[in-house]
């Protein structure tokens, strides 16, 4: 970047604002973190050890790289910010609060950016004062090793908006997407939604257990998918000509499976036997260990990189 | 092995057939392979080629691999044979003609194991002469790379028999998984429709294109996926309490989120969307480069390895 990297305030210390200020300080960026919590600095100073060793792996470590600077009000830490990245519970009025405090410290031209996995944009927006420059900018936990940023912007977000934010995040190494029309939980979690549905389905009425669906995913399905999304995988089993040779043969087949596919409630029943059956799976260790393994692995598999991408996707 | 290894024989030299081939033959099986095509010789050594390298990648090969033999006739290729992998196009007909002729010619106690990825055992093994060592064993193309095999008994199996096609696979490096009951696309396929669905629906809708619905699979999800399952990915988001929590708090979230998944039907109007925009996701690469990149990939992701496996999972 020729530019000086612009300043970042993140709103909220919590496990995704915490992520987020150590990966934009660990990409050079001067970072300002509101959170009253006392506990703040010392779990940003522990996520910025925790993500250092994972940038420099996935080369996006600046050869600059700043520290997070604890704030304990919004007032403090959003004057001098050009990015604000709000990530606070996922509550509407919370955040509507905090966005009411935001604009009245904030340059008319910081572009605020909440990390709402589910809330629709055009929602949050309703009431701001310069709602044009309001978008989500949802992460995938942790912002520091994922590679995607979901980018909706709401009614009244200006075009202009998205493209900075888009501009912003691709200068940091991000994969960014852009809806096209804003949906509840967005693209990702939409997606893990429907995959769980069929594995909750699978489980509640007695098809496979917790860890054989896991592993249907880990041992048969995850592979690909880190190279061909859902669309790529049948385009490739479609022959010669691709998804028309495939929906011309075999969707059929796909809509008779679809009418089969399940619709199961979280009820008592179905969330002792998830809740019984990853305990097996589990097999006694514990989430914070499987989760430290998970990250170790997929930083194994992040840093391979990717075939090249086609241009213009 | 402390034993010889079992003839295999293979009935049908198709993709999923002459993979199923140079996979036990490279794991140094005698297999011999029944397809009345005369250009079955050719595609058998085309995939053996094709596996060998990958195989070592992996270190699947075997020391003293061996060559598949052409048969053109079932009658030649089962009776020698200890286990026997049907790999017939998906048509319950066609497979149960085929039945009749490998009973008539193999031993009694030779394992029947079909390739087929949707049929239901049960209807499949009707009329069999020994239905008790009929099963499905499905896996993922192509069964040289992938290492997952789903194994599905029907009403007349033996559960003598899925132990041996267990002991079968695993001594092969295979990770198997068992169903408790046979169910329309088994467990992978019945997960890949459900995620499809909602992608498919996500484009219908104009929430988002081909292209970055696939992107939000191999940049945030895909990764993830190689290491935890659906089940493990909650539990993983649950805190301290694992599933229990994770349930307790965003259950409701999620049940709401499925109520607002879609239901698209494959009508022309998606179909042509989907086709015209996977055309420009592809951006003139063939679906062979497509599919080579793919394979490259995987194979990359698959010699990482798996963080140790908790025991009896």
């Amino acid at each position: 970047m020729t530019d000086t990297p612009g300043t970042v305030a993140v709103i909220g210390a919590g496990t995704i604002g915490a992520a987020w200020a150590a990966f934009f300080a660990l990409a050079g960026h001067p970072v300002r973190v509101a959170d009253p919590d006392e506990g703040a600095a010392a779990r940003l100073a522990a996520m910025l050890e925790r993500a250092r060793p994972v940038m420099a792996a996935l080369g996006t470590l600046s050869g600059a790289p700043t520290q997070p600077q604890w704030c304990r009000d919004i007032a403090q830490a959003v004057p001098s910010a050009h990015f604000i990245q709000e990530a606070l519970p996922e509550n509407l009025a919370l955040k509507q609060q905090a966005y009411r405090h935001i604009e009245a410290h904030a340059r008319p031209e910081a572009l605020l950016m909440s990390s709402s996995s589910g809330l629709l944009p055009s929602t949050l927006q309703q009431g701001l004062s310069h709602p044009e420059r309001f978008l989500i900018a949802h992460p995938c936990n942790p912002a520091y090793l994922m590679p995607l940023v979901e980018l909706v912007g709401g009614a009244q977000t200006a075009p202009e908006a998205l493209d900075r934010a888009e501009r912003f995040y691709q200068a940091l190494g991000k994969q960014t997407i852009r809806l096209q029309r804003e949906a509840t939980g967005h693209l990702v979690n939409r997606l893990q939604a429907a995959l769980w549905r069929e594995a909750v389905h699978l489980v509640a009425e007695g098809y496979a257990s917790v860890a054989d669906v896991d592993r249907a995913v880990t041992q048969g399905l995850g592979a690909r998918w880190t190279v061909c999304g859902p669309h790529t995988i049948f385009h490739l089993s479609g022959g010669a000509e691709g998804m028309a040779g495939f929906l011309q043969r075999l969707g059929p087949a796909i809509e008779a499976w679809w009418s089969d596919l399940g619709s199961p409630t979280l009820d008592a029943t179905t969330c002792q036997r998830l809740i019984a059956q990853m305990d097996d799976a589990a097999a006694g260790r514990s989430p914070e260990r499987m989760a430290a393994e998970r990250d170790a692995h997929i930083l194994r598999v992040l840093a391979l990189g990717q075939p090249p991408a086609p241009p213009d996707v």
